[in-house]
């Protein structure tokens, strides 16, 4: 199905958001009338524009207020809408959106609203263009798709169809099952918006807090699979009032707007094939169709850029928490450590990709190696959605590893092993140990990867874990820390296989803000290693000379009050700074965090027990109020130090 | 009465939040369960730092879900709260505030929440503690203070009383009428806070949007009225979630937070009074009462900080606008223009404190004199808000003008003038036409003068300007800039002689913010003239060289279809690029923008009819487009110039 986009969507001058809507792959464009207004130009130099641009105009709006008006005021909007059918010509497009009337004066009468729709159908007619009838979810008296379908299937006529908009179904509640009962002819624009769940007055909700489809929370592929069985084949159009994207740079919001229509066409897909397995080719041929993302992808290392400074300081922690060191690269200054099947690599190679990255975001996630079923396939998969692809320069019989960059930059390698043939680590490193990595203490693996990011990429990282590895999402969750709110979701795959966790700062004052700041917009805000046994690994770590944040003795009575703990249980929690969390179906948490290295960069050891599937959030804030004391403590050092000296 | 806040209310950890809230001059906090929560020490540890700061400890809270339950959750409930009677001991207060219950499972039986609450009271009395039960605005069946008080007075118990909080009862658009009925001492506990109108679920408006008192919409002074006449005697206490404060510097938000009590109960004390013109001084008299805000205030002079190159170049736009050059200032390197009652002056003077304002911001607004009816008095007022009085050197004979620094740090001088002395401009200048300023062309004065701020002081300019100038607020309003929102309030004195409006950007990308951060925060926007003939203003002006910002054609057509205009009439608009509104009592607002000078200050003319009261707001995002093309075209011609180099 083609793909369009309102320029209300995106940023900028009309002639910047055109330019950025064509760069991005989009092959049409809804005019907001807005966007004309503030032009200085004719209708007609936009239509040369989007023409040289080889863009379609598919649609101009909005019309207000047309329908459910006295006998005068119907005059004046026929006289109205005229004019603006006078600009459609001279702009080059046939589609005009009407929404359902909004005035507190509409008069509730179905039956002379048809009456007048039909007038309206028929001036369409007689200009030429085609009327699209639009449910507004705060319209006066029609809010639904089911009562203006009901409106235009009574004026039945080809100049007056129905307009649907996501946003205006789901918002409500509302099923859209009834679409695909409704001939697809007489759907004339289909509009796409998805938006994260919120309480909220509904116009306001619409006018500020629309998102690309994968970004929010609703079912959009359950709504585009009956749009498609209604028979329509006109554009899906992503109609976006989001005041982040007003803000951000018009190519990159273009460019992910792009990507989530290719990604809710593949849902869509998968949804039709669900429901009826053996579903027409017919249905599903017009929808987008890359290669599957993996069905089971780990971490297989996670690559960090230092220079000699930071990988002695990464490399002594490393070390009490028992990574062993397990290779040295055959043609550069990159190091491998291991601990269970957890991997780290830190690499120093100068003018290399990594000495960018770490002369840029100082020491730094430079690279995520994941594990996948297919390697070439995840990268043919990566690259369909506009990701850039990328590959280093490579030593004699080192392996090439398919990687394309994530939204702050970084690399993801694409992994996957072939039976009989060398691993990567063989293939690229010297071993230390030829009878591959060991198990030496109680770290089993990586649980999962925390990324703070600039507040403006946080939906971008949640379309590409989405469209890159099939991820799904978690609800965003609001953590309260001393200096400000932090913004969190955590994304994972089916099998638990890759977990990440997302986090930006809500305003420019906490120390997620700031970090990310000073350090350009790098992500990395901690690893998380899992354990089988996390009373075992903090002693260790601790005897080894790990230092664990601490928490204070308050959060053990609070502890004491809301969950019924065993006096010598909470005791042990206590001794070793543990955190704790409950779920419903009794499930738990036990975690410990290290004191912040390089001022930013921490570490979490963490053990699941009985099915917890979450990340302790109800401690998310025990654990910044104690970092925010660990940096105010470093910082009256710091001042303590200067006056000494 | 005593001022009281919530620790809730500001940023940082415990020992900074106290620290601040004792700087800025209250006598009592609220602690917050989770600040204690955080907190590395004992209850009695936080008893200690408060007394030592001089801050009695009036409450802790919440405690939550107590009545409506089952006989065994009764029990447990019983258990819970005893623990934290005993904290409360530790921490040295006897006050907890109790909210109504939220669970869904509450039973909503008000004989059996009767029982409950009496069976609290009683283990209250044990402890020797006062329990404040609140009906929160989503309780589960007790929402209202009508319902709360109905079961405190059932209980009729002395260590049960009834508390209030004005953003539970004005949120559900509750009257406070009933308070005054409540006898005084049977209320334990108030808590103030103001937030702006929004549409949305209570809850989500509650966490996020308080603010201070006087920064928001609601009726407080009402509130607090009713709540003097009742005999209540306690502390007023903030009690503010609001994601910016949670971000801000604790010591600015705090004072700000104390001034907003101070005015609440000057506002208060004039309701008492406007209600019962007698009202006894026993009800008045504990609360604050400063010298009235002046009756009529204007502008006297807008002071620019310059250096020489910034002179020429305001000093040449002045003259295109017919500007006089009126006086040199006698001892300083400052001059004075002046066109109708408008009076600008340029301060070039060395090693002063427009020069320090130069050069940390530019060419700026440093000061603003305002006339006012006693400059003394008006001093006092602001010095007792707690805004820093200022002095700078004076030269011989030259009068002393009294002043305050404005939340950006520029001054305002208060000024009157006394009959049968010399005026101000007589005493400090050197005037070129010693009969005074003549009428030399079409511009009356200033009408107002509009200031682009970090969004972080918006809250504190809108404070600044009611507690100083006692000046009236309109609602918010958010215009659409092609790249990004923008936030907008204007404030104005009773009979309009001082307009102001605010303006932020809600994002970091809009022109608004991108300037406000070049030139650290200074917040000149735009100085507005007022005409009696605009038509004859632009064609003067023009004719004189003065660049006018051009307006889209499309602009016109679609005012064409919005109002019905003459033809000949939108021709000269179309003409002169003017900007049009109409209210709907047919006042009518025409105005016309210049260029930018120095990327973000620019001029406006106005000419205001049939009382038209506002600011053109329809036509702002007009503005915000014509002035980003007008960037994006001086970029290009800086790029071309840049290449032929």
């Amino acid at each position: 199905m083609s793909r369009s986009i309102a320029t209300v969507s995106i940023s900028g001058t009309l002639a910047e958001k055109l330019a950025a809507i064509s760069a991005a792959g989009f092959a049409g464009v809804e005019i907001f009338e807005n966007d004309l207004l503030y032009f200085e130009g004719s209708p007609a130099d936009v239509r040369r524009m989007a023409a040289d641009l080889g863009l379609a105009i598919v649609l101009y709006q909005p019309f207000r207020d047309f329908e459910g008006v006295s006998v005068g005021r119907l005059a004046r909007n026929l006289e109205r809408v005229k004019r603006k059918f006078e600009l459609m010509h001279e702009l080059g497009t046939d589609r005009l959106l009407v929404c359902s009337s909004v005035s507190p004066d509409t008069i509730d009468d179905d039956a002379l609203a048809i009456d007048q729709l039909g007038e309206l159908a028929q001036a369409a007619a007689r200009a030429g263009v085609v009327t699209c009838y639009e449910a507004l979810a705060w319209g006066r008296h029609v809010r639904t798709y089911r009562h203006a379908w009901k409106l235009v299937n009574a004026v039945n006529h080809p100049n007056l169809t129905l307009a649907l908009d996501s946003f205006h179904t789901l918002s409500l509640d509302d099923t859209p099952d009834a679409i695909a009962t409704i001939p697809g002819e007489r759907i004339g624009f289909v509009q796409i918006a998805d938006a994260p769940k919120l309480n909220m007055d509904v116009l306001e909700w619409s006018r500020h807090y629309r998102c690309f489809p994968g970004q929010g929370d609703f079912a959009l592929a359950d709504f585009t699979a009956q749009v498609v069985k209604s028979g329509y084949t006109g554009p899906l159009s992503l109609e976006i009032f989001n005041d982040g994207f007003r803000g951000a740079p018009p190519a990159a919001t273009a460019a992910d707007g792009n990507r989530s229509l290719l990604l809710l066409q593949e849902l869509t897909r998968e949804a039709l094939t669900r429901e009826v397995p053996g579903s027409t080719n017919a249905q599903t041929a017009p929808l987008y169709n890359p290669p599957a993302a993996p069905a089971h992808a780990g971490w297989q290392f996670l690559e960090f850029a230092v220079d000699d400074a930071a990988r002695q300081r990464v490399a002594n922690w490393l070390e009490k928490l028992h990574f062993r060191r397990a290779g040295q690269h055959r043609s550069k200054d990159v190091t491998l450590y291991q601990h269970g099947s957890a991997a780290i690599v830190l690499n120093a190679e100068p003018d290399s990709f990594a000495d960018a990255f770490f002369q840029r975001h100082g020491l730094s996630l430079c690279a995520s190696a994941l594990r996948v079923d297919d390697a070439r396939l995840a990268l043919e998969r990566a690259a369909g959605f506009g990701y850039q692809p990328f590959s280093g320069r490579l030593g004699p019989n080192e392996r090439v590893v398919p990687a394309v960059q994530a939204p702050d930059g970084s690399l993801n390698y694409f992994v996957n092993e072939q039976p009989g043939e060398p691993t990567l680590f063989e293939a690229d490193f010297v071993l230390t140990d030829v009878d591959g990595p060991t198990e030496v203490g109680p770290i089993t693996g990586i649980d999962h990867v925390s990324l703070s990011l600039p507040a403006g990429s946080f939906d971008a990282w949640v379309l590409f874990l989405k469209a890159v590895f099939g991820l799904q999402a978690s609800a965003a969750v609001l953590l309260p820390d001393p200096y400000g709110l932090v913004r969190s979701r955590a994304l994972f795959s089916a099998d638990r296989g890759l977990r990440m966790v997302l986090n930006a700062s809500v305003d420019p004052h906490t120390a997620t803000a700031e970090s990310v700041r000073a350090y350009h917009g790098t992500g990395l805000n901690h690893v998380a290693f899992g354990t089988g046994d996390i009373f075992r690994a903090v002693t260790e770590f601790e005897a080894a000379g790990v230092p664990l944040l601490r928490v204070p003795a308050n959060y053990y009575d609070d502890l004491d009050v809301r969950h019924a703990l065993s006096a010598e249980f909470l005791d042990a929690l206590r001794q070793h700074n543990l955190l704790y969390d409950r779920d419903e179906q009794g499930g738990e948490f036990l975690h410990a965090y290290t004191e912040t290295l390089d001022q930013r960069f921490f570490l979490e050891l963490v053990e699941r027990r009985g099915g917890y599937d979450g990340y302790g959030a109800p401690n998310a804030a025990v654990r910044l109020a104690a970092q925010a004391r660990q940096r105010s403590r470093a910082e009256r050092q710091d001042d303590e130090q200067d006056k000494s000296l």
